[in-house]
């Protein structure tokens, strides 16, 4: 019963027999093998338009040579004050940026208030050296907390992008989850709304390690190349990432897997609705399920085997917990079983 | 006929099947299931000592973090003019050390000449912050020209460097290579002559993306988790670079692979040795033959499906290409056949 | 009129005087002059203790060089949300700490407020990678907002500091403000409550250009004499910044000076306090008086010649502002006359 | 008998006076105020275009900057092997450009051979993302070593510039000299030859601290605000700078200074030549005067009171120096007196 996390399952069968496959024969390094450019083809493809599209090893680094592509001295980027980026990696953004600064943005349900977004970014007026200068906006479709942005939302943002002249980055290390659950196409959720760069990620969904970044503009990305070798990104084998991004993207496995993934996290919602012995945080809309038990039950149910990890309560959300409570992450994953999920539920009582 | 590099190879069956076994089930991320921490002391027993190992996930990142953990504000460190690191990893040794300088030194052979390590560290005085300070030496091991460290050789350059008081890194990308070929253990080639840090690679013998970084003194580390994380270096599925090395260390297999990989190196040489229509361009004592072959020559060969590089000649070999002539670097690998070998000596006629 | 800030101040005679004459003879350049050494040993007495001195040209540097001399790698400083540092340098610390995070703490009248410095700093638990790690505390004295941290306030900051092994700075831009509003010496309002590292601002107070960066410990600094040089502040006639140090020390005219520009702050206070026309916004413990007026009142001040910036609300106090009301920001020098402030208040009415 | 540098002297009395000056009444901070902007203007008429112009601290800070608004990820900056910039300024170009790395080009004289430029600069071929990508050639003039780069190869030079497309950048840390040397004007020197950036030097003859960044096409420049307030380059008090090129460039007082200090280099030369006890190491050109002396004469002189340096042969003048043979490099300044210089020359005998 393992809710702590979606990286801690392994990879999709089908994904891990495609590695497999690759093993043989020889094929030309960084990123130059046929394979490679078939599968940025098939991104070209997905999002119906030509994009610059570059493997790396880690959503961490997707993320951070995205800011590193639109970096400017002095640059300010603004995310939600939850944000993996500004909470969980180690300063990396700003560490590939040479110190570009992540500003938070306060936002109900994880998400952004274009209110406030408007009225941060107003802080750094233009040519005001002080501060320094507006860089990018990054939002993350699902968000840290299980929530999604609807089109509208994003929409709002990047109105404000556009008109501040930012590029707005999707960080989208659940992508597929979101996609699935709002039912929109890559482009409708991306650049037909205005969203520039997209951290493309696979890890959690089902490969081992295969992350994309995705550029709307390639022309927005032409130092890339340089920044993803000088990161120490650029693998040799590249087409080890390539052939998990083929096997991930064949027939909409990635799709299913997502959507599996999703309906055990609505089964598990369910589940706790009625449960009496826990109560629901927030509604959950992708692949994780964030609810609030006391302290002994939770107790009890990590001496019975499930796994998951307590969360600090959003911001905004400071009032959630009564005493003795905690508030818990559960996340789900392609490889969650439905089993795993009943037996959790019943745990509960 | 692959001879262009040993990073064109895939991965060996076995590591491939360990891969692909790795996929099921769940497992505690960022290094730190079971898994990572058996591995971890397979490195122990390796190095015959208490070690800090971190894996990474290419080469140019495990030298660059190996930079970083000594990094001093304007620090300068020693390598071979033609060393990997200062030639081929678009700066990003000095990226990841915000900008410590790479100074070259001659040698013959692909090695650092002692006499001018030490007159190179000798131009910049304790305290004088005009020239900036020393932190660093690295050597390649194999070299980047298929040459060997005698251990005498690195004697005298890490007594240089206790001398100084700068800590030595050997950059093993071809490691395994060497080990076989000088016939010494880890611990005979590394800490026993002086070398405190080590880019234990792997990738190029068999596995598909594994790279250690190991600290022969643990402390020197202590900073590391952190460097590594900020680097996007740390794998969310890092069990998947630990099952690699699991498999490549186990029962030999990564010693076997190099002396498979030395043994077709030293029959392409002997081959070349055996035909009028090449020169060997200096003795290969690892998996890199370098020979001088016409132009002409050169390009029936490529037409007859030989793939291979042209190299430019070292610093010190400027002298050593007749008019047409060119330089060419064949590599052989884990995974290249006997009959490729003879088929390309053939070829040559 | 001019209350913009006390850097629209020039020069103090004296000082400017020893300028002139520092302009004849020859000297040893990059701080190695006898007047360099008399001058370092000159803060030696000052801080009753051998301190570790070095001159830098602004007070961005002395900020962001402190903060490089501690740094580390995924390092978080923390300071208070208004501090300079974090709103008014363009990223300069960031940057000279290759991107290490500054972390907002809240806090009433512009100082730290402990409680809530504690919990952020344990937001960053010891060894958890994914947040970074507590680098340092930096405190600001006199405040960004005229404020003064007492002692007892400082000593229970230091406590935390201490007690989390953590260096703690001082931004004294206005040191000299606050010795004299607060009647200590200099060793009594920094190592003797446990402050490790003073930014030493001396250009508000009568100096055209000096600043100089102290430890308290001068291992602590072993590093930044490099880190010095590679910033790009070592001058080489830096005899023009020790010479102006030389004389603001001098029979204490740098207290002097500072007294007047407080009586000058005191004088403003209490004018304001007798005209219906403006409100304080909080007690003035220094040289900056800050006040609320409304915004007819503002332009027509301005239009007779004041000169003064609006500031935004502090982040506590944003229930101040009536409607149509400003508040403003009043900063008195060394070079304020008393009749500036009066006819000030009179054209308040 | 100070010959040690022109650092070594003070500031000119006519800009010690003015610096004096200024000290009085207030001004706006922050390179805002009518004095600097009449600075900046001045600029536009000594090059005979509109320029863009940025006051900073030091010849480091100028020379880092400059590359800094040109910087490319990967970069690669090519400039003579003993160039200031990567000989003694203690990595700041790279620290400022975030690991962008200097080049080192050979050349006769102290001077980039175009030859070896070019070869160097082929070493990078465009979208080559192993070995980086270039990004700026900078030349020095006058140069290290006191000699001159005649138009001409300054336009040989900005020929490959422009066909490799990269900005040309000058450190002219000694650019007086040059230009009342070559009887040129500031534009015939710089941009009409094809130099894009200047580090247009005035500390060394005759102002206390005063730099300026001069950019040919102002677009060049546009980051450049925030990447000065970012380097902690931005004073306060910028009109202390100000005022000092005021000073300098009034009544071509500079430039006056600058045919002083190359008359007393050219007496010191003319000196040598007459004494059998002393040979010129090549001829002087600007105010730098290089010549061989033996140990023990130099031993002499150094006890009679002169303050030399000696100097490293540079690299293509290794067999310069004969057993016990020194090479000192004498440098002259606007505050050189004709009687030091003939007492020098007396006491060489």
């Amino acid at each position: 019963m393992i809710f702590a996390s979606d990286n801690w399952a392994g990879a999709h069968p089908v994904i891990a027999r495609r590695l497999y496959e690759e093993a043989a024969g020889f094929s030309v390094p960084y990123g130059a093998s046929e394979l490679d450019h078939e599968v940025e083809q098939k991104f070209n493809q997905l999002f119906e338009r030509e994009v610059a599209v570059f493997f790396v090893g880690t959503g961490t680094a997707a993320n951070s040579l995205a800011l590193a592509a639109v970096n400017r001295p002095g640059g300010v980027s603004f995310c939600h004050r939850e944000a993996h980026m500004i909470e969980d990696e180690c300063g990396a953004p700003e560490f590939f940026t040479h110190g570009a600064r992540l500003a938070p943005v306060d936002g109900e349900n994880g998400k952004i208030d274009p209110g406030k977004l408007k009225a941060e970014i107003n802080r750094f007026p233009p040519g005001f050296i002080h501060t320094g200068q507006p860089m990018a906006i990054s939002i993350t479709q699902a968000t840290e907390i299980g929530t999604l942005y609807q089109p509208d939302e994003i929409l709002a943002i990047s109105e404000i992008a556009q008109h501040k002249q930012l590029p707005l980055h999707m960080d989208g290390a659940r992508l597929a989850n979101a996609l699935v659950a709002l039912n929109l196409t890559p482009a409708e959720l991306t650049w037909k709304l205005g969203v520039d760069i997209v951290s493309f990620g696979a890890t959690k969904n089902g490969c081992w390690c295969a992350e994309a970044l995705v550029f709307m503009q390639p022309e927005m990305a032409k130092d890339l190349p340089f920044i993803r070798k000088r990161a120490a990104q650029l693998f040799s084998k590249t087409r080890f990432i390539a052939c998990q991004f083929d096997a991930y993207l064949q027939d909409n496995l990635w799709l299913d897997l997502a959507r599996h993934a999703n309906l055990m996290g609505q089964r598990l919602q369910n589940g706790l609705l009625n449960t009496k012995h826990a109560r629901l945080a927030w509604p959950a809309e992708a692949n994780e399920v964030f609810c609030i038990i006391d302290k002994d039950r939770t107790d009890r149910l990590k001496q019975q085997g499930a796994v998951f990890y307590p969360w600090n309560p959003p911001h905004s959300k400071q009032e959630l917990l009564g005493e003795n409570e905690i508030l818990l992450r559960l996340v789900t994953s392609f490889a969650t079983e439905q089993n795993q999920v009943d037996q959790f539920i019943d745990m509960l009582g």
